[in-house]
């Protein structure tokens, strides 16, 4: 078992990683002094998994009362009206201010459970538990909790640690390939916004990753929470350098959300994104083809859609403006320096749209 | 002008009171560079103040994007719903992460507004201008935000404090006499909580207050910023010592839920409840008879209720184990160990019964 803590002073907090972390949540409600818990999970991941994790519980905390909410699954229903079903399960199960819900699922359910923790009382505590590749890299860390609006992606939520994150690898083993395939996209992001030898390295075992092998699988994930922690460390709240971890989403979410919210899986969705930042990156001077066809090639050996799908130009570069990072209209985009070498900068409206262009958005 | 310093290290802000306070946020919105702003407010003071607010932002911006919400009045509306309506206007105005929100209105209205800036893009600022006495005085100073749920009051929201607090006094010139009581209570409690020379004062003076005297007003406002800051100080997120402002607010919350959100006004169900701590703090031996009366005067001579309305004891005391400060349906009151000295404890439920009793609450 390996553990990585993100170093936030008194929100510090433990990633443990390893086969059976899923069993220690018992000892963990333990160190927290939990008075009830509610588990907040959806339609896929529930059948699965709930009666392991109400196993590691009960086998520690027999009488402790414990509540589920099980959301229907995918990116369109994350939304304030589901949060408002974690927070009808809250009432059910009376949660307390020393109470503590448990996020078992993937980026969604993540994101919305810490969400709900947030607000519950004006803040709970809340573990991670992740089941998704994606989540497992990357989502889980961090304290990014939120919701969508009909106007974009992510656009209400607060920053809200965990109390811990358990990565268990072994409840990957019934991740459909697709899902695995999406979250190799936030895998390789961590290559290429900062680290060529980890970028060499997927190079090399992107198809034993693609199979679940788990040394590599092991090793990826170990790798993107270090880095995680550490950037999250730097920059808790996305003043700088986090901002960085945003690589290849900027077009995502112009995606995602025009094609409608769950159609595009996140990480298919960022897989593209990161070709069309690279796009952009090659019209600025800073790739040359080679370099672009680099990405273009990891992204395709994840087994990640390389074709965009159709969108009106201009009503993306609406919904890119409307991105968080943007300051008064104007879109910053994550660009590639070089290959393992990002920045974060505005670009010229016509340079987007030549990409945009390139990718069939007219 | 006075200025008050709510010292939270890098959250710390200024709370500027005195006739004109309202002008100065022009200077205010240059200070925070703000993008853009949006006011929220509500169809009672909207049509009083918001050309006052334009004005102010319009000498010093005149180019400034400025959108208005107006949300109905009153406690009832206070919920996720009317969340989403302020933040249809965050979408329509295009706020982003360095916009401002303005909370122009009462408590409401400032808890909705900072909950909504909370959760915009993970968190923007807001600046409160209360318009009512009770906002003046404790629920604009703090950072508590958030809205009702149909199970509880205040059960959803988050700590996020605002950038600066303008006291201007001459609004309360408008507000209804009833208004004007409701804010009283909250003045009440501040005795009752902790110092007796003001409630010496406020015996002597009441009246004056009542019929907003300019002199008494200045008077009783900055008091009550001041010591709202120091306790802010000491305890941000109601760990310990903050706890005493809720005197008088579990029973407060069992009156405004059982009765309906919106029929009693939040300080008027202040005033009840205090009085039914005064009694409950009798059975525990510590006031006298003369003690009691004493709060129930005050009460009284504010302008306020002094009958209970009619509930249902059981209803009561389940809301009261759904209240916040509960935990493991433990009830946790604030009583009154003698006439401004406060504590923090658990009640057993029999003494609870006989207040609830004594009130008709059967």
């Amino acid at each position: 078992m390996l553990t990585y803590t993100v170093e936030l002073g008194e929100r510090s907090y433990p990633i443990v990683i390893g086969e059976g972390a899923l069993e220690l949540l018992g000892e963990e409600l333990i160190r927290l002094q939990a008075t009830r818990v509610l588990i907040c999970t959806n339609t896929t991941v529930g059948p699965l998994y709930v009666k392991r994790v109400l196993d590691a519980i009960r086998s520690r905390l027999p009488e402790l009362p414990v509540g589920v909410v099980t959301l229907p699954d995918g990116e369109s229903y994350k939304n304030l009206e589901h949060i408002e079903k974690i927070l009808d399960g809250a009432v059910e199960i009376g949660l307390d201010r020393r109470s503590v819900m448990i996020a078992l699922g993937g980026g969604v359910i993540g994101d919305m459970t810490g969400f709900a923790a947030s607000m519950w009382m004006r803040g709970i505590e809340f573990v991670q538990i992740p089941t998704t590749l994606l989540a497992q890299v990357d989502s889980s860390v961090g304290g990014k909790t939120g919701v969508n609006l009909p106007a974009g992606k992510n656009l209400i939520g607060s920053f809200h640690q965990p109390k811990s994150v358990l990565v268990d690898p072994s409840v990957l083993k019934t991740l459909p390939a697709r899902e695995v395939s999406a979250g190799i996209a936030e895998v390789v992001k961590y290559g290429f916004l900062g680290d060529e030898a980890f970028i060499e390295y997927l190079e090399e075992n992107v198809d034993l990753l693609r199979q679940l092998k788990p040394d590599v699988v092991a090793r990826v994930v170990a790798h993107c929470c270090r880095v995680k922690a550490q950037i999250v460390k730097q920059d808790e709240k996305e003043g700088g350098v986090r901002a960085k971890l945003n690589l290849g989403h900027t077009f995502a979410h112009a995606i995602e959300k025009l094609s409608g919210y769950g159609l595009w899986l996140h990480g298919e969705a960022v897989g593209l994104g990161m070709m069309m930042a690279a796009d952009l990156s090659r019209r600025l001077g800073y790739l040359d083809e080679d370099d672009v066809q680099r990405v273009n090639a990891l992204v395709e050996r994840s087994g990640l859609p390389v074709s965009a799908p159709k969108l009106d130009a201009e009503a993306a570069y609406r919904v890119m403006q409307s991105d968080k990072k943007s300051v008064a209209g104007e879109i910053r985009f994550i660009t590639m320096k070089a290959v393992g070498e990002c920045d974060i900068e505005t670009v010229d409206s016509r340079t987007v749209y030549e990409t945009m262009n390139a990718f069939g958005w007219n």
